[in-house]
């Protein structure tokens, strides 16, 4: 194939963050906060995160435009031993506040890690007492907890505990293999995150990560089973097909244990750690029988149990790399503008008069197009309208581009408040919040009220070079 | 500010439910009925809730409109020790029936509670065998069960057990603060309830109740929580930042016991007794980790922990009171008429021929705009058309008043019957189901087919003052 | 009333298709597949399964097409004992591919029931080692596997345990009852199905089936629910309106037990054993608690106590035979064309450019109007594009019938693929997908721009006799 300039931006910006992130994950943190409970004579155990925004392979030539940890989708995973002391840094290298909630800590975490501004680091030191499988995410505070979670900033972290887990004991040995899988939801815009409405779901940042690429398993293979649903929204039932769970613990503790089941319900940060003898030889589907709203979109994978399988001891959480998508088909921003055939362009008649929804740190409808004279509302449907910056959720609609004379600008809008202009001026117009500015939107008034005239008349086709054009100017600096 | 009319009707409206809520709740009950259990020995707890119509603070400066127990939702909250004996009396003050169901009581309540007419007082006596966390609901019947309960008539009975929970074990010493949550969801019309849909959700009465009032904690204090989830629809997980759960209780049964983990999963109905120790200063956030569809809409609090923090023993469930909201920008009727940025008119071009769905005891669209000669259609998705009145899903479509010279009424329909009427008389119609007439919508039939002549062209500006004179005119009797 | 021909070609084709499903089972199946587990010493039990098409009754004169095994939704129910050996038949008479997932089985299954051609026939033998209450349903592999269980091919099988249930131990006798039952959801279209929105919830095939036919029993009885929530959406939480739960079990395993409750709740594919006393007379709502989601679109019955109800000792889950439907009002058929009530006929102006969605084997909006020279896209959001045939959610758009002269086809789509065709010809047109052929679509390129001519002035009128003649026709083989 060809690549066209565009594309070259897109391969080469994607390739520039995938190094970038990897760098980042070298640096040396300098703990610039306390922490509350640090013994001197334990070994104490890191974790280095790294929160930026970021444009990601979530596959299928599907790319996702959000924030993450350290490049990835579920960010990185940890694993330590129940006892052990963890210090964590988070970096904050993104031009937006970040920060970071850490389920496997019981202790105050927000006051270490709760808001942590553009260039700015800092460090939280906890005792990890509990065991079990649990999730993080970012957490700036108040609406930009729920707003950067969906956008792709969560992970797994595991706290193996001291006890010995059932199936271990009966059969004396230690697991085959261990799976860890995070679940989770990927959303086009704020008002199908706030109706739950996914338009992809994912074991590992992947949709059919597994079926793609299998996971090798033997006949009489012991394994064990993390699973987080990190939802956002939804709530699983995490199944083997051709398979009854031996032992499940809830949120992995040991003690919680339930036995012989065909299941795991899961709402989001639910956790379970599952263990299963594989019975036989064969494909074994691995899936959430939540099947329209989770398994058709993307959570199904496979266990490939051979006699001669390759040996592969683990399978991590983290997604896929930062990497060059060569001919990407469609792109998901659930913040700003995705290609066009999910963020489509809404024309609306003379004297229709568009509402657009501020919602999920998102404009919906994100594109319209409008004659002359149209008056266009904007409402804050977000509800937090209290604090300030990534924390709060009010928003303004603010032009910053456009090809023709009308300018615009709301004031700072309450929940449920709104504000309403009238276009007159021909022309395309880009918008953002100037609290939230990574939230995108166009209007565009068109010339005349010709509504038969919106495009050359078209032959039959295929529409995935369009598609290409699209996504490449939208994910354009 | 000044006060307008329209205002002063609504502050008065409300200042007055306030008053007789009060009131109604101090009256002596007339029990009406007979009961299963009343043992003679024994001293009998009172219970007396009285069923009504009413506006309500939601916070925010939204308004709800809908039905309650005693004014306020979530309802009157009770505890009492198992093995006590409970005696419920319900007087229903409203103009449609109500009822009552406890699921405290492991006995007949249908017979004495299940369908209370407009005037009557019921009651019902029974043992309070069973520890837990109870939802108590209205239950006139059929239908009406669900409707009911979405519009507002639901609380928290607790049964404390004659068992003692772990931690008070382990620590020998009782609770420092009892904070008893209903996590309930508010919906703009029966569509969205029928989609799980919520306009908000909240702990206890009020969106980010607990962020305005932070609840108060020390360092060290032992919490028990009593968490229920009303629903009507969506599954939570409560989970706070920076705490892991001690102790889990399913039902808020002593004997359901787990332990060490991130959240509680509760689909409506569900609930939990928990059991925690606050691990250090500084405030620990409280939230349905259903981050989109409940988090960010208001389901999410604060517990401020300093070591001199003032001391409350106990927060309780209930909502706010009715009081005078001076300055509303927002009104929620489920089953009447919102203010316009909720239930948008929808204005219908010559040939497009709309559908009216009766759902949810509501008509959506609520408010629509077609021109002379238009064909309306109103078709029943409500699916319960057995029995009748308040227990019935069968609608009607009935005109009550109009500025023009349009007459219309619809035969009563069964579940997916329909039944057109071509409007040619311009003028504005208001309807509503003679059966539940608290569902109401509106037809404009405009004069001509202009259609960019919808209003006068506007300049730039807020449209608070708009709005509220939209929900003044919507809440006026 | 007088049936007319068209009524005439529904009813003889749902009572030709009941007899053919009471043969089908009947059938002495030949095993063309090998089992991994038979016991020779040991009796085998026999669990024969028939898939194929199917038009359903599923209440209140509401028509469900789709898939079936044996010619009910759920499908036959089958309970052995825990340690017994079962051979699973399935004979696919359909002229699409099937299969099976049983759920009861821990034993490689999809190797021998997970892809059975039109007019084959499969069998499994496995052990029934865990004691439980297990879903079954179809699986033909990939995108199928959920496409199939949508539409209507599932049902309980139960394991009984070698232990005793604790209520049976307390009370020292088996169960005067056993409930069981299945609660499922049924979708108008893939999107719906996407979107987790059911247009019915049902227990055991038909809304509100204990309803109209209640449950009887006597106070003190002692009743086993084998309750089983296959979803395929939606989580529940059962509850019976005047009850606590005496025992509940996870998944139906007598390790799993938890007390005193007034819910379980289930994701789908999880179940539960659950026992109880009848504590009284009259009558107690069983019902899921999500109200709005749930228990208002079907999901209520009731059990009717009284000291001389007739004896019932079993309710089995099976929903209700094909049986002629002499009056239906609104036809369900999720991938196909249903009534024009619920896949409605989407009317555009000229100068609108629709997209059509494929999505969970629909094509919707299912029926669209156009303008000469109107450009329609056809965008593919079904996500699983490998594999091939019922397996693969690949799509295409192909016509099939019409009365114009436009002909069209589009190439086959993967994931978020669109192909676009201008239509300039009037008439109507019909099309399947070649893949999935009983999805079907069509578009009415209308004569003219006169936009309000859509049809005949209307004088007020009950829809029902046209509701009719629409489901005969689209039901027409």
């Amino acid at each position: 194939m060809t690549v066209n300039n565009g594309q070259q931006r897109l391969i080469v910006r994607i390739a520039v963050a995938a190094v970038v992130a990897v760098l980042l994950t070298l640096t040396a943190c300098n703990a610039a906060g306390g922490g509350s409970a640090e013994a001197a004579g334990q070994s104490v155990r890191e974790f280095n995160l790294v929160a930026r925004s970021d444009v990601l392979n979530v596959g299928d030539r599907v790319t996702f435009e959000g924030f993450t940890f350290n490049g990835t989708m579920p960010g990185p995973q940890k694993v330590v031993q129940q006892g052990e002391t963890v210090k964590i840094t988070v970096e904050n290298v993104d031009s937006v506040a970040h920060g970071l909630s850490m389920h496997a800590a019981n202790a105050q975490t927000s006051n270490y890690l709760g808001n942590i501004e553009p260039g700015e680091t800092a460090t939280l030191t906890f005792e990890a007492e509990y065991p079990g499988v649990y999730m993080y995410h970012c957490a700036p505070g108040g609406h930009g907890i729920m707003a950067h979670t969906m956008g792709g900033q969560f992970g797994m972290f595991v706290v193996e505990p001291s006890q010995t887990y059932q199936l271990e004991q009966d059969l004396g040995r230690e697991p085959d293999i261990k799976i860890y899988i995070v679940q989770h939801e990927v959303y086009k815009d704020g008002r199908d995150f706030f109706d739950g409405n996914a338009q992809y779901v994912m074991f590992n940042g992947e949709t059919f990560r597994y079926v793609k690429d299998p996971i090798p398993a033997r006949p009489g293979d012991y394994i064990r089973f993390y699973y987080l649903n990190v939802g956002p929204n939804l709530t699983s039932t995490f199944h083997a097909v051709g398979g009854i769970w031996d032992y499940i613990y809830y949120g992995g503790n040991p003690n919680n244990l339930m036995q012989g089941t065909q299941s795991v319900v899961s709402g989001p940060t639910d956790s379970y750690v599952i263990e299963w003898q594989v019975p036989g030889e064969g494909p074994f589907t691995l899936v959430s029988h939540a099947f329209g709203t989770q398994a058709i979109k993307g959570a199904l994978g496979i266990i490939q149990s051979e006699p001669d399988a390759p040996r592969v001891a683990e399978v991590r959480s983290e997604g896929l790399s930062s990497s060059p998508v060569e001919d990407p088909k469609r792109h998901v921003a659930p913040f700003g503008l995705g290609s066009e055939d999910l963020d489509k362009p809404v024309r609306y008649r003379p004297g229709e008069e568009p509402y657009i929804e501020m919602v999920g740190n998102s404009f919906t409808p994100k594109r319209i197009e409008v004659a002359p004279g149209t008056t266009v509302t904007w409402i804050n449907e977000d509800v937090f309208d209290m604090l300030e910056g990534e924390l709060t959720g009010k928003h303004d609609a603010v032009m910053v581009s456009g090809d023709g004379d009308d300018h615009f600008a709301t004031p700072l809008l309450d929940h449920a408040e709104s504000y309403t202009h009238t276009f007159t001026e021909p022309g395309t117009y880009e918008y953002i919040c100037s609290i939230h500015p990574y939230m995108r939107g166009t209007v565009t008034v068109y010339e005349d009220t010709d509504l038969t005239a919106r495009s050359d008349p078209q032959s039959d086709g295929l529409q995935a070079d369009g598609l290409q054009e699209t996504i490449l100017a939208s994910a354009a600096p």
